[in-house]
């Protein structure tokens, strides 16, 4: 097996929860991976500062810096809207690119394909890896089934960048830790990342979205009895919720989880609001049901910015409003999520038949 | 102003309403600029005979036998699942080419791009046009306002190739008889062909799909004050449920005309059953009001293959049963279908003002 590879993030004038998603999960789950952060807003800070994650990795103010601690690539960490690249980063980039260093873009904006970036790369032996890049073979859905013994369990939002990957990836783990059959399914740019597989599906073809999602899935259904499958968007959000839709119908879920920020009311610069949790579980059981019916079955609350003490309330508030299981699968655990799963996935004869 | 451009069609071995959409609807609503079908099958039959429609076009069995009707073009006539090309058509394809004819092409597969087309269309001076292939610029949906005074219809049916094009262009064509001020958004591959505008929005990127639609709608409403928007697939087929979630909330309605061929009762080649029609309505009004109300305010029947007989006691059932005006806008005329809009959409007030 090769050696670990480090990388430098790029997220300047970006480095939050939101914009910055890509960057804060690659510092939650591959922290030791990350040698520094290029953001000129916070150089000079550490990121545990700036985030609360991340340790000790350094944030410096241009990409010349970042060098001195020898990245072997450099990660787009940023979530631009619509995906485009931000002019100001192209100096960055092309410092890397001529240092020798890769670049790993999940960004729509392909990179390999940019005229000045391609002839840097080629010419100082550099490689672009965009993330985002679909398979050419994508076809259609065809409503294949899954392996009999094999269970989807499918992310929800209310909005975009809730934690729909993170509630995922730490169910998973959760799972995995009890010693069941677990696989992730990354449908999105940071997940792939952090996966090292998967199909960024906001980046797929209209028409081909749903067969893209139901060949990963059923792909993870042949290797793993709980399949947990990355979710994107929002059925409420006006720009994605036809991929929200394609994902649902393609992963044909067995139960859902629906994650929720405690307090967000509108749909992040859209003039959107979101309803009741009750209404919204309501929103995705319909959608899931005109084609297979599937039930959310708990909700992963990402209490950010939250105190413990507001976080347990909102947990207390969220499980009295909907009659189901909640809880921060990142400040409490995952366990209870996986609890409620378990339970409404696990018919009570499979249990006495085993016993 | 240059002369109509003639066509050769080939639709060979799949001359039928379903698959053939495309070659149908130019049979029904471009006659005179066909002037002839290529199709094994019937060869020797003329359209009249096979479809109902499109008057003496003869029928032949070879595109080598079509060139002495002298087409300036052959438009693909056919929708392949997935938009795939058949291995057996290309020999057709390539004769017109070598011929000096234009290939019109309305599949996924992108013909300008095939190695074989390329050097064959270069070196007889012949242009393909692959329909399908999206502007580069697109990008996400803003909910953007339409002008005031503009009027969105947006075509939503019970499943794929049910007449939702036609019942968009007949109504906008009743529309327009009574001199009102009209638009027609072409979002598919037959609706741009006759439009000569519009972009195929099942093409489109997921992410930018439903800011594709915004764009063409917001446009057309800054052009006329009753705006229909052509339909794509429905919110219960499993493979493109996504595309038209998106085109649902990148149109933003403020009414929905429901297309449906009565007795219809499972989507074409998936095992997903259509319920009952008053569903299938609420599930519309449903997912629109997630982000914008809007209702469904009249029903387009497909009574094709039906007698007129038994086309107006499904009329009636269908009035009956949802209690909106219903018509076959094809046979029936589709005057009933725009009164339905017209009563939903103009505050009684403005035709007491306008006194």
């Amino acid at each position: 097996m090769s050696k670990r590879r480090t990388m430098a993030i790029l997220a300047d004038g970006m480095l939050d929860f939101h914009h910055g998603k890509t960057a804060t999960s690659i510092l939650r789950y591959r922290p030791s991976d990350v040698v520094a952060i290029v953001d000129s807003h916070h150089a000079g800070a550490v990121s545990q500062d700036v985030l609360g994650i991340g340790g000790q990795v350094p944030i410096v103010g241009d990409m010349s810096d970042a060098l001195k601690y020898r990245p072997d690539e450099l990660l787009i960490g940023i979530a631009t809207r619509g995906g485009f690249l931000p002019p100001e980063w192209r100096r960055q980039i092309a410092l890397a690119l001529q240092s020798g260093v890769d670049v790993v873009n999940g960004l729509h904006y392909m990179m390999a394909e940019d005229t000045e970036f391609k002839a840097l790369a080629r010419r100082h032996g550099a490689q672009i890896v965009d993330v985002r890049r679909v398979p050419e073979n994508l076809s259609t859905s065809e409503m294949l089934q899954h392996r009999a013994g094999s269970h989807v369990i499918t992310f929800v939002g209310s909005d975009c960048a809730v934690g729909k990957m993170t509630a995922a990836l730490e169910m998973r783990q959760a799972a995995d830790a009890r010693g069941l059959s677990t696989a992730f399914v990354a449908t999105g740019q940071t997940g792939i990342m952090l996966e090292g597989s998967g199909i960024a599906i906001d980046r797929a073809i209209g028409d081909f979205m749903a067969g893209a999602v139901e060949n990963l899935v059923v792909e993870a259904c042949e290797l793993a009895d709980w399949v947990f499958v990355e979710g994107q968007g929002s059925l409420l959000h006006p720009a994605y919720s036809g991929v929200t839709l394609a994902l649902m119908h393609g992963s044909l879920p067995d139960a859902m989880v629906l994650v929720h920020p405690p307090g967000h009311r509108q749909i992040d610069d859209y003039p959107v609001t979101i309803p009741s949790l009750p209404r919204v579980i309501q929103i995705y059981e319909e959608a899931a049901g005109w084609i297979k019916p599937a039930r959310v079955v708990a909700i992963a609350l990402n209490t950010r910015g939250l105190s413990n003490q507001e976080a347990a309330r909102a947990v207390r508030q969220t499980e009295a409003e909907t009659d189901l299981p909640a809880a921060d699968p990142v400040k409490g655990g995952a366990d209870k999520l996986v609890d409620a799963v378990l339970a409404a996935l696990t018919p009570a004869e499979s249990s006495v038949s085993g016993a």
